[in-house]
């Protein structure tokens, strides 16, 4: 991967399956992480940052996986500054067409004092790793992490070592979201002018939104000299999350007069992946978020009716269709047929092949029988509803539920576990609390709920709900979701859909395997 | 208001009641006004922009109310550029101790195309209006719409107008969010470099967050030389929002090391009013918000564990306590007495009188046998579950709800209204659904679901869950809310309250007085 072509080149470096992923409570399963994976490399993105192998057997995995698949991104990996860890990196990424080892250390004074090194020990162990890192990949990304916050002359020290030992991009953290656009810019432009071989290679930056401003200070650095921006589908991540790839991306698109440089991400396919991403992540994007809120391209009517329609350019700087939200879809109904509802779907960004379509169909008109009018909404939620239902050890049968003010509720559950039928009555506070409890007659565990949330997918008091479950086992987290009419029966599968989420992580990786000890994997 | 004095002084404007307020579906009753103000003023918000009198009997209510309680903000009240705006505007804030008219008209060439002006007959309308806002109150503020989309001379022409015609304060809207921070500080630079006069008013920004950089844009205007930022809590607002007050607050705190200018803001009432701002608009904050996200201070606890307890500035530039977030704050459980409670209450920022206390700890008590443990969640959750309820004309009396797999759900509910006890029962899709029709057979209304909403308060299977239900009649928009651990129970509160909010809104007004008709009001 080289910019060095075009200059006006920025490449998109995606690190939702890393940063994005560690932040508390997002964490995603192994499918999940492949399917944002290959959306990632659809759109356009030219490096999918796809985990830390060394952090656990999961991250290997899905790196490994994500390596094989890749079709046109350069797959990378993250490490800290330790042989061990970049030779697990290494041979997570071996299979990619295109693969890269990113490295790191923290830099800062503050950083420098946790493994207790001075400057120079520092300065021989980032020569020692990035020539390591070299040794096994061609192409070598480094950090030095808390870089906003290191002595200016140790920093240009540090990064001229890196890239005489080979690194090819040298990333600019500003780790703690502590950064205004003008240093932003200043600081890339004066590394860029005083260390030298600078101009060999890309510079990056990556931001963090502590005080709201990772989207200016990302294109302020690419002002500066920057060619690389590091950023996460929603802005995802720790804390207050990482520079929103979608808003970077249309920046520059909206406002390429005054910032002429582009990247080669399909804007058409920001919505579909955002709606993804918040899926399995759980982490909702609020209405006004920029780009992607749902009130994002939403006027009150007022001004609708009257400015908006008499010259939509007076409140439009973006189009709908730019960001892929048709603005004129008309719901699907109980009339509707399989070439509408294939139409649709392809349209929401979704290619089924025939068989998934029989199957899909089915729901379709479950649904449309329920409900008048099936908007795009309810059918994206249709379609991540029923997944891997049929690989499920736990299902649910049958249920029946009394609650109100007379007393506590009374849930009894009828579920297959692995074929066999099992029923339990439990009462507890509320429909939720005594189905659950039944759920956990059936079938003991001690999964701790971390989040449980329901949003009606459409507007109407027969809308689908979608139920999202955050389970904690031991340090493992999985998010179940389920959409349905009722809103108890969804929260009752959403809850299973955790359990056996959690199942499948135990079995996979042993007992414990996939939690997380490693101290510095949340950084950067 | 006159910040000359003091140089480095950021007068922050908020516009959380009027352009906030004004986004598709974030509509607050009279009440909620009254009680947000009352927060902006405590917190020590300099001017407040209440709402646009003249576009509803509702606004101009609030407006006058607002006005006669500020204790030491300004009121400021918006309004069109004629006369008749202008007049109903004096009258609604001519009970402040400070008030201000601000009035505004669309400046660039595609907003001069609507009215049909020509650039001399908008510049003698601009005069004109000013001069007469002027004589009916000392403090005005003009505003051109979209100025970052006006001819650079033609700008300056109607902003010298302005000035000369008595306006105190000139705001700079970038209305369609479409502006970059270079671009940001160079027009107000320019702006109070080549305008006479330009050194005896106040410069303002007002920026909205479509491309995601509102606050790096409204801090950049403050670097060119403005001296107003104009913003609203949580960043709320039409598409993407404005500039999020708290963002740009702390942004001066943490950073004046670059930014050497201070804002009148007590930090610590952040929190608060940003939760009271979340629930009255049903504008949930998402996780990864800046500032005031719940993940805003959370760190993944591998490095916390390791890295933050080693030294806590490695990644803290803020602590959670300046912005009115408690770290250890323990929870409360059935043994805790009175005195704790009101500890813990005021410690959330509710200062509660005897009786309240009193209703109040009834009501934790009850939620406590329930419960555990008591988070102060959950403690917010309750001081808003059970408001205002004796003043409602419907009230839910006892319900019954059987739903599950086997059929369609069946709701009993018995209702007070007025006095009369009413029952019904009804049949529908999931529990909700039911729910809800049986209490439209109680009281049959023709209000329109618009947003359905449940998230847990705490974790656990027994946690309380709020409910936001929004409904939609004859234009007038009202959400209602409810807290408890039975989710139905709480949807058919959520429900009823919504409705008893229209009722309200529909009694006061008279129908159709609140619905709004100025096709210009939801700009700037």
């Amino acid at each position: 991967m080289n910019n060095l072509t075009d200059k006006d080149r920025v490449l998109i470096f995606d690190t939702t399956l890393r940063d994005g992923e560690q932040s508390p409570g997002a964490t995603m399963t192994h499918e999940e992480k492949l399917e944002i994976a290959e959306l990632l490399d659809d759109m356009g993105v030219d490096i999918i940052e796809a985990g830390f192998p060394i952090a656990s057997e999961g991250d290997f995995r899905a790196v490994s996986e994500i390596a094989k698949r890749a079709k046109n991104a350069v797959i990378c990996g993250l490490s800290r500054a330790n042989f061990k860890d970049i030779d697990r990196c290494a041979e997570a990424i071996r299979h990619a067409a295109q693969p890269r080892i990113h490295t790191f250390i923290g830099t800062s004074p503050l950083h420098r004092a946790i493994p207790d090194l001075t400057q120079d020990e520092m300065a021989d162990r980032i020569h020692e790793t990035v020539t390591h890192a070299r040794n096994l990949c061609d192409n070598v990304q480094w950090s030095p992490m808390d870089a906003t916050r290191t002595e200016w002359d140790y920093l240009c020290r540090v990064v001229e070592i890196a890239i005489k030992a080979g690194a090819g991009t040298i990333n600019i953290p500003d780790t703690v979201g502590y950064t205004a656009p003008v240093e932003s810019a200043d600081l890339i432009k004066r590394l860029i002018e005083t260390v030298p071989g600078a101009d060999e290679v890309v510079f990056a930056t990556h931001c963090h939104n502590d005080l709201g401003m990772a989207t200016a200070n990302s294109l302020a650095a690419v002002a500066g000299g920057a060619r690389q921006v590091e950023c996460t589908i929603n802005g995802l991540g720790e804390r207050a999350g990482n520079t929103a790839l979608e808003e970077v991306v249309m920046a520059l698109k909206v406002r390429n007069d005054i910032m002429p440089w582009h990247t080669g991400i399909d804007t058409t396919k920001i919505m579909h992946i955002s709606r993804r991403v918040a899926t399995v992540s759980g982490f909702n994007v609020q209405f006004n978020k920029a780009i992607v809120g749902k009130n994002a391209f939403a006027h009150e009517s007022g001004i609708h009716q009257d400015g908006m329609l008499k010259n939509r350019d007076n409140f439009e700087i973006m189009r709908p269709e730019d960001v892929g939200l048709s603005g004129t879809s008309l719901p699907l109904g109980k009339h509707s047929g399989r070439a509408a509802l294939r139409d649709k779907l392809e349209h929401l960004g979704y290619e089924v092949g025939d068989n998934q379509l029989k199957d899909i169909f089915v729901r379709f008109k479950e649904l449309a029988d329920r409900k008048k009018e099936v908007f795009d909404d309810d059918l994206i939620a249709l379609m991540h509803s029923g997944e891997n239902a049929e690989a499920d050890h736990l299902q649910i049968v049958s249920m029946k539920v009394v609650c109100g003010t007379g007393g506590p509720a009374e849930a009894t559950v009828e579920m297959e576990i692995d074929g066999k039928d099992v029923t339990a009555t439990a009462h507890g506070d509320g429909p939720v609390d005594a189905t659950f409890k039944a759920i956990r007659e059936i079938y003991p565990n001690k999964a701790r709920l971390q989040l449980y949330q329901v949003s009606a997918v459409t507007a109407g008091t027969d809308a689908q709900a979608t139920v999202s479950v955050r389970l904690e086992e031991d340090g493992m987290i999985a998010t179940g979701q389920s959409a349905n009419t009722d809103t108890v029966v969804a929260s009752a599968k959403a809850y299973v859909n955790a359990l056996n989420r959690l199942l499948v992580r135990r079995e996979k990786t042993g007992p414990g395997a996939d939690t997380r000890e490693i101290s510095y994997k949340d950084v950067m």
